[in-house]
């Protein structure tokens, strides 16, 4: 099994024996995955355009199939965006990947080998499912608080795609009725083969709290650069704690939401964000405990860092894709 | 097949012939149901109690079965509240129904006659998705705007019940952070068999938004009784357009956030707030135009009156109910 997770940043690459990642049995529903994972990165260097990071992410892993017997059985990918008719959409971040054929240029590259792709948060879901913190759950909630952010709904035991592969994709809710009268992007248009996309809808709740807008807040307030993390260190200081409650406020409040419309039994939480979980985690659990009829339990999600490279394997390990958008060879 | 349908105020009873009921083909999505679907209503008189409605209920069918030949294959049974392991929650409002055992007692009247229950607004979305304006949709929403508020959520061609039968229990979306603040219900603790239920939760939009809330926020802004039928025939009397105004952005918001989360392809709407459609439908639609990555199609329900009853009918034709409630004789 391969798998590749491309992030905005890097790319990580894995292959994994088949019989060591098995699913955990209900007995063991922890066991652990492959802990001699052994994970390949290079630079994402996004700004050399996709087809150049495709083809340097297909040479490293050529290389690395190359020392390792036995034969490759699939290949699971995991991307930012998400991935709507065998196209990346709502990637507008790095050069070229928007509106990029990635599921059909791997197909390509790895010829008669099943190629299974899933955007990365839907992929970590998958991952957090089959061997992590949501094992045994029939709905559940993957929440991933990173630079960006995004959930993965776990509905009757599958991972929940959406019409459009854009399921769960929590960036853009709205966080008041006013948000509804700001106009949506007009520049990132992109071109589908059954049509043009829709105009970029905003991300409303995305810029106003993830690690990328926390940042760039923090950085107005205080007039010097700051990152989210360092943001959360200053929390003593009352002009900062006023602009984290705030932030805050709006992430209970979409978090209790979303437990109100799909009653999950738990809610496994990860992404960059955790570093600050003793402020977040309380936060959280008050919001759902006061909101929603049945409040599921909060928990860290298991899978810190590679959660979407796990995921990868386990979309190549199922044989399928939370985003529909399975290929298969023709052959 | 007999479908029963629980409502506050009437208790709706049919019986149709299997072969009257089938499924659409893919050609005749919307094949009509047994349009001579033969109705009967009692009154639910919930003041005298749940085992009176109930045993009033069986009598009336009892003697609409005795006048038809054939044989009983199955019951379908739609109920306010939800149904939750066996027994049901969240209907605070008919004496003896909030803890009632429904299921099982059903199941002891019908004797070796499968009998499946769900709530009134699962039934209904089980209808749309059979024969009515969800049909042929995998991912959608069914909204019922009503005397209260509730949606069911179509997910991969499932009718989604939540790990305790409420997902889609729109009711309790929060408006605001503030609504986080305010404590939950200690009222209508009932008793379950393996333990308390928590506190109720506040039903914040449904208190906003619903016919109810409508009627007394009416009647309180305009000094005397008025329905939210006549408040919304009112709506050029600036201080009445303000007031539906702000419900319908509040409805807007969370109706276009719970597209945001779900990506539903197509939001049918139904219940009786949809006498004022030509002003909640265009609000509806930009509301969703503005804020979901990819807007569904915002349409009327085909079922106006009747949809949890067609909804029972067809929870008995399905051999499943989407609350996971099915109760199948032992025998």
């Amino acid at each position: 099994m391969l798998g590749i997770d491309f992030g905005g940043t890097k790319v990580a690459l894995a292959v994994a024996p088949a019989g060591a990642m098995e699913a955990p049995s209900a007995s063991a529903p922890r066991a652990v995955p492959g802990s001699a994972l052994e994970v390949t990165r290079l630079e994402t260097r996004g700004a050399e355009g996709a087809a150049e990071v495709v083809r340097r992410t297909v040479a490293a892993c050529r290389s690395l199939l190359a020392s390792r017997a036995g034969e490759l059985v699939a290949v699971g990918v995991s991307t930012f965006g998400i991935v709507r008719d065998d196209v990346v959409r709502l990637a507008p971040n790095v050069p070229g990947w928007e509106g990029l054929p990635l599921p059909g240029l791997l197909r390509e590259e790895f010829g008669g080998t099943p190629v299974f792709v899933a955007n990365d948060v839907k992929a970590a879901t998958a991952a957090e499912l089959r061997w992590g913190n949501l094992a045994g759950v029939r709905d559940g909630i993957y929440l991933n608080l990173g630079t960006g952010l995004a959930a993965g709904l776990v509905v009757d035991g599958r991972v929940a795609r959406g019409a459009h592969g854009a399921a769960g994709e929590i960036a853009y809710l709205a966080r008041h009725a006013d948000d509804l009268r700001i106009p949506r992007h007009n520049g990132v248009t992109a071109h589908a083969q059954e049509g043009p996309e829709p105009a970029a809808a905003r991300a409303h709740l995305e810029e106003y709290v993830s690690g990328v807008a926390l940042a760039e807040r923090g950085t107005e307030l205080l007039g010097s650069p700051v990152t989210a993390a360092q943001l959360f260190d200053r929390g003593d200081e009352p002009r900062v704690r006023t602009l984290l409650e705030d932030a805050l406020d709006a992430l209970g409040l979409a978090v209790a939401n979303l437990c109100v419309a799909l009653d999950p039994s738990r809610v496994v939480v990860g992404g960059g964000m955790m570093g600050a979980a003793s402020l977040i985690m309380p936060r959280l659990r008050e919001a759902v405990r006061q909101a929603v009829p049945y409040p599921p339990e909060v928990v860290p999600a298991r899978f810190v860092d590679d959660a979407p490279l796990y995921g990868a394997i386990a979309l190549a390990l199922d044989g399928d894709t939370p985003t529909g958008q399975a290929v298969r060879p023709t052959m």
